[in-house]
């Protein structure tokens, strides 16, 4: 449930906003060039290029797509076997929110317990060895890849270690690595991320740097540091319905947030700001419901400060704790503005 | 095969630009607004409500997708029951040019001749009637709709007289008529288009007003006049990946276009270049390949003139005709200017 | 894991033997009869209106299809709407032990906890729901149909009040409600039945009779009550492969099943079997891991009584319950012999 | 449509009989044997064994399936990747008969012209070679796989070298052979046939032996000489729906028909009178529709003659040629007796 309304801030979720100014400012520049389709003009090749140099994979493979169901549900049907099913955690998005995408290409979504949002190497190792050990394992449908999100649907992170952890495991076990980073920027510019965008590269087959989310109008750019992880990717996109006829308009917006490194850049200050308001609801003695180093913020609140925080912004409902509590989420963006946060933390003083 | 390159006048296909600049105005103006998502924001709102006046349509169900492709797949697996397919001509795009994306939800395109990019309802009849008089139909593909594309690939339209043919075989018959509309404008800007927008609403039982390819940036328009027709749609729609997170920019876009019926005004000048072209090839004595009153232009040509266009020019190859001549395209859109159709007028009276 | 080895009494499963002899007496007897295919012969003919007559529903739709994977996942294709998925126990057959049939056809399995193999009326009420009071539901699997199966995968029964309930619950929410009946003569012959097929007739909207695991040598019997439930359902048969050539292979096995009452009267004695077989390891003291009143029948033995009854018999591992014990499955049929119980029951009381 | 009735003589297709008396006696002997599922029993072991000596293919995978529809959904899947379909006559079942199986899957059917039910080389090759010279061929489906029938729906045979041209061909182009062979049998025992079952086996990478129409009571193997072919193939039969619980059946018929050479004398039979009855049609004047050296025989009749025969018998009724004449198909197989065709030739020159 969303509350929204008119003169409000806004923390519903983080694509409420459009581009980014400079990304808006470069759409208009290039706006009546002519282009070939597809993304087979000059702005995508210098938009791949910059990506791979970003992610030191000089050699990878890297396709714009539209939006992050479609990316799922793409790169899931490119990368499983028609025996396969993807191994995610229960929380996941193309678990939950996605209306089906991934069986309507015919897999199975996998489900191991959630912790956080994340899932935890040892229900992944659990999962593949039993498994195998099996007799009737051939009437069941194989862990064919696994799918995690950075940051996760809850905000938390994997640390490098961790990552590390279940690339390993996969690679032994010959299991695709997928990583959906739908907010990854959000990922990148926490203080917590011990990680780069390098290692993701090598340690995931295949991943997406979400800008839906951040700082694009839209477009999410699919990453496979090893192409011949994604065979005849290009056609599948086009079956999926995922190939934008003018493809540069994804290439002049990622070239634009990968010079100067802007993606990261803008998401920086998204981060900053979520972690003041953390700590202005943990200094007034609020429960965190989640140990979020990212964008997303989740409180568990007394319901008369939340209808208070309603007067003045709008958030996500996340569902009742017992009878006078409830958990809410609130997210900040690149286009958030520190006077709104200001003004957040302002009403949430005066409510206590 | 695309001849493209610099510095040259571009005639390949009608989604080289970007956005109309009236239409960039309105995403620059609104863009760091919020707004909820999915299409539920007052954009898309007052978009929709235009698009229903303009059909003539006041309950018509009205939802923005992304691209064609998308599209085409997203409706016809609404509409059809899982043992139909969707009947449609030889050349139709879903037939040929999809990547298999109708099979991909599982449906089979049943093909009849193409008379100029046409269906003739001679072969529509043949083709329901005789399927019903097999003994065995119960282990052939029901034809279960009917796909058709206003201009066709090849330029060609329907008259209104073929369209209420079609539509009532259709309706006696209980097949639902979908109308592809991905350059829809160009047909209506046509001056042999003796149909309207409202005409298409009162006889097709889906259509789509195609934006990608008459002014928008990107995005199509899915109308069903009686939204019965298509109940259960916005989950549909984000099960293909073809729901717009940021679903206010389909709304801006449109919201302007059907604003003092800009999406036909641009259009028109299009289709007068378009026709000045087919004019000056015909004074010369070329042969017209296709008898087209809209955007697309498609002649055969001595190899010698094509080459000698090549050099100021880029547009599309479509194949060899005997030794010395061969046919190409000369696609025209709302960015064309009159100064370049006067540029490859004048090559080619140079050119004799 | 299955232990099977000559000479030993097998209760591995209950597809093991042919047909029952006198469904085998009447495939000789009809095998050189010609006639025309596909169920449309006088023999189908028969066993429709017999079964009909047995499920005192004169008008149901009767179809025969060859196993029980394939009659699931044809059913629940028919059933589901694309945006909808199955509501099953987290251990149904559906969920587990399909190879992924159901997502081959598009839908999504939503698993409910098990109660002994059993889905309880609040778990489905929760979640019919919760579901519909989510604001972002429709970017969420719908809640299509209500699968059971019974007996259920551990042996356990649905009473005639729970199966009441759970049906009054489907229909005031327009979700059918479909009942897997891979061993429903097992079910109807229990002393622990307190229901008809006539009441499952009445109370389901479709289900299946098996044939296979109940004296047909193949072949399960589709009925929807209703016809209107299962509209074009046999183009769909077809297309998921499941249309047998010559269906009257299935009329005959069924006719002969259904004459008589021989279903259920060759399945009593499987069931005295079990249960007799569960007296024995009750009386010595052994833990029944499911309370069955079927045949199938679940304990939890010390290794060392495994491993001297796997000297005479083969039956099914279900894995180990701490250091020193395991559960394992014996499952009767209606070829089982009263001597091979005894001699297990021997066995067994040998072991101690 | 069928003309179908009692005591008639019935030439209406070729399973119309249920299993061969030899094959009805091995599956009466071994009705009650215990033996576990899923083709894993000692049955089908020896039938895989039997096969693979028959195709001089010493390492085939051998699968049992159980019907021709179901065999060309599962092992068309299989063969090709998401992005491709499957090359075929415009005649082939898999276009015509199988209700969209194939689409169902997910996978176009690109059709060739037919020649008398078979494929030419120079069609393959002009698709093929055509296909990948068009620039936009990412944007279409890739041909993936080469589908044809022996003997074809027409009755004709590809020559040995036919066979082997197509073969090089596709293999030259990294497409798989696939050969439906559900009358394979009445291509083996044709007088006309210049190969042998090891040399299709040599030729093709996957083909299946029909047993429905040639001696079982049902069912189909699949052999891949080289297994590498066809990777997890056990689960996708599975999740097709297409696995017998009881797969001893299939193991136990085929094991028979495959001993003795039994699979190609019971068809020879049929093929003899087969030419019988078209000599005697020949003989009196009447066309024969198609030069079919197999089981299925076409002729272009007068209406009166066709009234007459329908006195006797039951055949196929292919449609009318002009006012007065229609054409016939009249199948025989391995039940087919002497007498019956006597009967007919009988009738047929009663009738001049």
């Amino acid at each position: 449930m969303s509350f929204s309304a008119e003169n409000k801030i806004h923390f519903d979720n983080d694509y409420m906003a459009g581009a980014h100014p400079e990304v808006m400012r470069r759409l208009v520049e290039t706006n009546l060039d002519c282009s070939i389709g597809y993304g087979l003009d000059d702005y995508s090749k210098a938009a791949r290029e910059l990506i791979r140099q970003a992610c030191d994979a000089p050699h990878a493979l890297v396709q714009f797509l539209v939006g992050g169901t479609q990316t799922n549900a793409t790169v899931i049907d490119a990368l499983l076997r028609r025996h396969e099913g993807v191994l995610a955690a229960m929380t996941a998005h193309v678990n939950v929110h996605e209306s089906g995408a991934i069986e309507h290409s015919g897999h199975k979504v996998l489900t191991l317990p959630s912790h956080q949002g994340k899932v935890a190497l040892s229900d992944v190792e659990k999962h593949v060895t039993t498994f195998y050990q099996d007799d009737t394992y051939e009437h069941m449908v194989a862990p064919g890849m696994l799918y995690i999100t950075q940051p996760t649907e809850l905000g938390t992170l994997y640390s490098l270690s961790e990552l590390e952890a279940l690339s390993r495991f996969c690679h032994a076990h010959h299991i695709p690595l997928y990583l959906d980073g739908a907010r990854l920027g959000y990922a990148l510019a926490s203080p917590a991320a011990d990680f780069t965008l390098a290692d993701i590269a090598r340690l995931c087959d295949v991943f997406y740097i979400g800008g839906t989310k951040c700082g694009c109008m839209f477009g999410e750019a699919v990453v496979a540091p090893d192409p011949e992880r994604l065979p005849h990717f290009f056609p599948l996109v086009k079956q999926h319905g995922a190939l934008l006829a003018k493809g540069r308009l994804q290439g002049v917006q990622f070239a634009t947030l990968f010079t100067d490194n802007l993606y990261v850049n803008i998401a920086r200050q998204a981060v900053e700001l979520a972690l003041q308001l953390r700590n202005t609801f943990e200094e007034l003695g609020y429960t965190v419901a989640v140990d979020s180093p990212t964008n997303q913020q989740f409180f568990t609140l007394p319901n008369a400060v939340v209808d208070a925080l309603l007067e003045v912004a709008t958030f996500e409902y996340w569902g009742p704790r017992g009878e006078t509590e409830s958990t809410v989420r609130f997210v900040t963006s690149w286009s958030t503005q520190p006077e709104e946060v200001h003004a957040l933390q302002k009403a949430l003083i005066e409510a206590v």
